[in-house]
């Protein structure tokens, strides 16, 4: 066991960061710091303060930020640049929050003094990788502490036994097993485990707790419009948001009319399968706003190279790459791709579904002077078709000469 | 103007095709063998043989197959083992039926003992490219006429006046300009032009006609299954059927659900933007079953090496280069990966939406006992995952070390 | 045939571009502007004013340039930064000349006021590509006029006949056919065409012009160093160097040594295969420096995603789409690797051979530390790879389970 | 420290596996089971066996295989079609090895119903990952058994005291430390370490044991020819030759000639920079043959897809994935695209240098009908390239339209 003298803690106030807190106490005989973010996952931030006080936390060592616009304008604005889908699904909720975290924790590590992070990761799971390739990234040097691998408290009984020997507060609906496990940020919630366990079976409608069920979203559609600046989302229904802002109007839209319930069977970084629920609401109209406005404004060459891109770049995204060179290349070249990306689109929001049915851009690429069906005054040559095939072909001709 | 004898028209009995069949022999003085192909496109193909007849069309020189079954076995089924997206959207339902009208073409080409085909593609678009490639890549010494790139019928108004002056029959619902552009097949219908040329605009509700307004559609839910067997869907409801019965049962439930359009502006290999609407309703379903298949059935490394090719396997078929050895290529990947993608998968039909809400599989690879939350009786040892993090992160930290 | 006023021929003085500047003059009845650039071909340059002069173009209308270290800067080093082989083997040094001819045609275009630009590349190569394609993207309203595509001069005799009819010198080594056709610059000479249709036999000796045969290179090797910053070289045996000055002390060292020969069938954009020799001296040891330095100073995420962006980035530049948003995009991501790129490399020259022999950095990622054999103190703990394994494996143990 | 009955060890015969052998059985209490396999590593196999027995292994449990024929056919040469290059230069010698070593020893412990396997590689190299990836994906609950990692003999002072206090013959030139460390196969001997472990250093000569030093290399080139057949090398100089015989022939050509030595900073696996020389001298003629037959046979949509699938392709070898299914289906793809790389390659050899003279294939699709600069007669109409410009410039000029 290393040598630890002060821990940063990514601290929720929860039962289970509580018990990690006095565990790295009495483990380490270390001196805790707890960091707690706002990255809009709805709960009260002074609660975990209160909390980490009466765990005898000096109040120097306690850290509350909002970070709810760096998290929206530095990290889900870039990964929305991309249009990433992990598997093909996923709008990566939360693999794109865990950087944040780390180095926030680094940041106040240095600041502190520490010589230590820890966080509440199961050693199961994608975000133990995520926090601690972020750690490393920024601060090489740094001593990693993820209790789940190292303490003996391997049931959830277990835990509880611990809180109370410790005089930590249990709360009632903690000593049965929550039905299933989460996380919530601005962009998303996601719920797995236990209940889900079976992927054969139907989500349960407690799960829950974003988005209305489609079947209970209105009967009436509801039309609105998002404008684009430069690849990023400024406005909704022609009112400017700060990144932020807009995401939870979005969230709230979303909520109204069912939109971006997934249920996916993923592949983890570490190896094995696992079936969890995501909850996008704004994050799923943003996705297929930008797309829209894309379709307009991004040239094909640019498009199609985006479109190979984007599924290792959201790899490196879930596997916890973000604080790694290759993600950086290429978000050069996708911010690159993102000048001209600017105008408004409209969509419809109507029963778990968006639909576009509009989109308009002062840095249009689409020509209806060229695409017409009517006479096109010149604009495009019919006949220039004939060679363009021709040479695209002759490859195919001599192949299949030889071939016959 | 090259000499020609005997050519293979791609002829639907419209007036198009009739101007282009009387033009063809006016043009060419050659002999015209009419090709019309049963590709699920909801037409009665018998008048387009009486029509051949009344324009004088020999009855051994009229070809009429029923191509159903190949289509969707032969080149759907493959597409969709792909997952393959045009621009992370577009299903290909046009692209992906030309190659097969083309391949038939230069069949009957060798067997009539014709030296050219024709097709009334026009000179702006795709099909054109798609129709030729395929002639070329099938026989490279055909010769190709394209009666849109070489003749002076440069308006609707003129292809009339052509028709009147041949005693060629027009409908009189062709007189004024149909106010879009329409292609359909088993797999979907697209719109094009004219009214749908303002991409801001919404596209009017009588464009549709393969599917409902979601709006429309029943408020009840419907819940299906598909069955798969090496990566292709056999059973729907757990009743076995062919393939064309099988697209055609998920085309009447995803009508009847709303479920597959698509308003998108696309990138045509030409060059230009266009706007189209696509009614993909069977194959909406289809896609999304198939990648819900997969999750449980497909390796991490298979499915991510899918996702990355995907792109440019969409690409090659929206092209055009079906017949291409790069296309074969990698379809000769998709299809090694697809042995044991097999299982059922169940999803809910609701108001323009498909949600997937359960798949199992005799081969599937999810493992609840090593992803458990519970007690995992050593199935996975998580101390593992600190040797795991370690080695991806030194390189991270050899560069953080460097960098700071 | 377009009504063109005023053209700027991409002109060198040779038979060639006069034939086609007395054509443009005669076909079109418009100015000729002729532009001669120094891209280190190894020509004098004042020869073609005086051509130019006696072909009675006006002194106003001349252009010479000399842009040998825009070439090597801003078109040559930004490709070597990114490693780029055509098909496997060629360092593109036509292809990446051309852009910036383009470039400079359009330029002077806007300065003299003139529609229309033209060249002296046939209709069965990539070169017409490469112009045009650069005359489109930076002005896509220009003019562009082909003569080879164009005229009736299919053959040199007919070439000649009318050299003779309008009074334009005809060299006598250009009476009879030369036995091939060539490209120079200062990265680079091809060769190709007639003798070396046959890609069975070998290229004769007197096709090479800037390398001495390896048979003929001194029997003793030489060892050079070659000094990076930010991925471009700075510097030989210490010396620092301009761009052009640096690739031109290369180009000698090549030579000497008989370095960069390369016999190679590729594949046409035009999409048949030809047969070249190249000869690219200088370049050839930058290439290989260039992967030397990068070995030690970029990061494996880095230097694997650049290994695989690189073949679509050396298609884009041989197919002439330099000027496009896809190759910024590809370029964006490459030169945003190469900060720290630094160093020096050491070379061994010998008998057509380039071996690095070592290399050196201050950002070196290199740790002695961690890779040796001998005791690590620590830096490595070889246990850890126990976990890496395992984990990497989970996913092919459930394969392997299911599968047996 | 698990229950262990019977293993399988990947035996040598040297000090290092003889002092594993005593280890596992005293560490163990296990029955030891040797494998030693003649991969061409140019050493007898017989005295393994002698060692074997007397270190006391049963007569029943040595197994000694010469799969040379096994290791070219089925695991070079499919390589060798893809063109694979780790980091654009090794041609993977080391990595190509292990899954067949892997494999043989899986297949013994089936017949001898050993529990575990076990290999004498290190926890900093790539080998230990290669081994075990390959046992676990071939039986999954194999336990595997890696002495570097679990044991205390961390110098190799300890090793030898180890050996001599378990009365294991010490080779004199084992007492004092090998100056690098090595891996010889039919395709490849590797060194690395010690006095290779500072990357400016020039590798000693001495450190050559399969070429000679191209400066001693005959004065005179050497003419070759190799004949392919389905993308596999099938005879040189005219003479049918068996895989593995083949590679040996090339070989002694390659030694003779200096060919193939690769100074190298390679990023391993496992997250270090390591130095390695690599001598690679038939499999470095056979790459450039390879991809030589290649240009005149394969499509370039084939070949240009293949180029980008390398990187991966070498990547997973590299790393360990031979036995994991995107390797299988990227060889699928790759495989497909081979039926007709057929044909004669004409190669010059000369001090350290491979030089393609001369290629022909009865199934070539380089067409000097097409290509010539002579009158064509048609085959090629120049004219088309005007409209094949056009529109692959389309879009570039929108975009340029749009951007002035």
């Amino acid at each position: 066991m290393s040598d630890v003298k002060k821990v940063v803690l990514a601290y929720s106030g929860g039962l289970d960061t509580s018990v990690i807190l006095k565990w790295l106490r009495e483990t380490y005989n270390c001196e805790v710091v707890t960091f707690t973010a706002d990255l809009g996952q709805g709960e009260e931030l002074e609660p975990a303060r209160q909390k980490a006080l009466l765990m005898g936390v000096k109040p120097e060592n306690i850290f509350i930020d909002d970070l709810r616009e760096e998290f929206v304008a530095d990290y889900v604005f870039p990964m929305m640049r991309a249009n990433a889908l992990y598997e093909g699904l996923y709008l990566l909720g939360t693999s794109i929050a865990r950087p944040l975290i780390a180095k926030r924790q680094i940041e106040i590590a240095a600041k502190v003094g520490a010589d230590a992070v820890s966080h509440g990761a199961t050693g199961k799971g994608n975000d133990q990788v995520r926090f601690e390739l972020g750690y490393y990234a920024l601060n090489p040097d740094i001593k990693v502490i993820a209790p789940w691998r190292e303490w003996d408290l391997t049931s959830r009984t277990r835990l509880i036994e611990y809180a109370e020997a410790h005089q930590i507060p249990v709360p009632k609906d903690k000593r049965g097993e929550a039905p299933f496990s989460t996380d919530a940020n601005l962009l998303h919630t996601s719920s797995e485990g236990k209940v889900l366990e079976d992927p054969w079976e139907e989500v349960p409608d407690y799960v829950f707790s974003r988005t209305v069920n489609p079947e209970d979203a209105p009967d009436t559609p509801e039309i609105i419009t998002i404008d684009f600046e430069r690849g990023d989302a400024i406005a909704v229904n022609g009112e400017a948001l700060s990144p932020a802002s807009l995401l939870a109007r979005l969230n709230d839209l979303g909520r109204t009319h069912g939109i971006g319930r997934l249920d996916l069977v993923e592949n983890r970084f570490v190896g094995m399968k696992s079936r969890g629920m995501y909850e996008t609401p704004g994050g799923t109209i943003l996705h297929l706003a930008h797309r829209a406005i894309e379709q307009i404004t991004l040239d094909r060459g640019a498009a199609h190279l985006k479109d190979e891109l984007a599924p290792r770049y959201a790899e490196l995204i879930y596997n916890g790459f973000w604080f790694s060179p290759e993600r950086e290349m290429l978000q050069a070249a996708i911010d690159h791709s993102q000048a001209k990306v600017a105008g408004t689109v409209r969509l419809k929001l109507y029963k778990g579904g968006v639909h576009v049915i509009g989109r308009k851009s002062p840095h249009s690429l689409y020509s209806e002077k060229v695409v017409t069906f009517e006479d096109d005054a010149g604009a495009y040559d019919q006949r220039d078709a004939a060679g363009f095939i021709k040479l695209n072909a002759l490859r195919l001709r001599l192949l299949g000469r030889r071939d016959r």
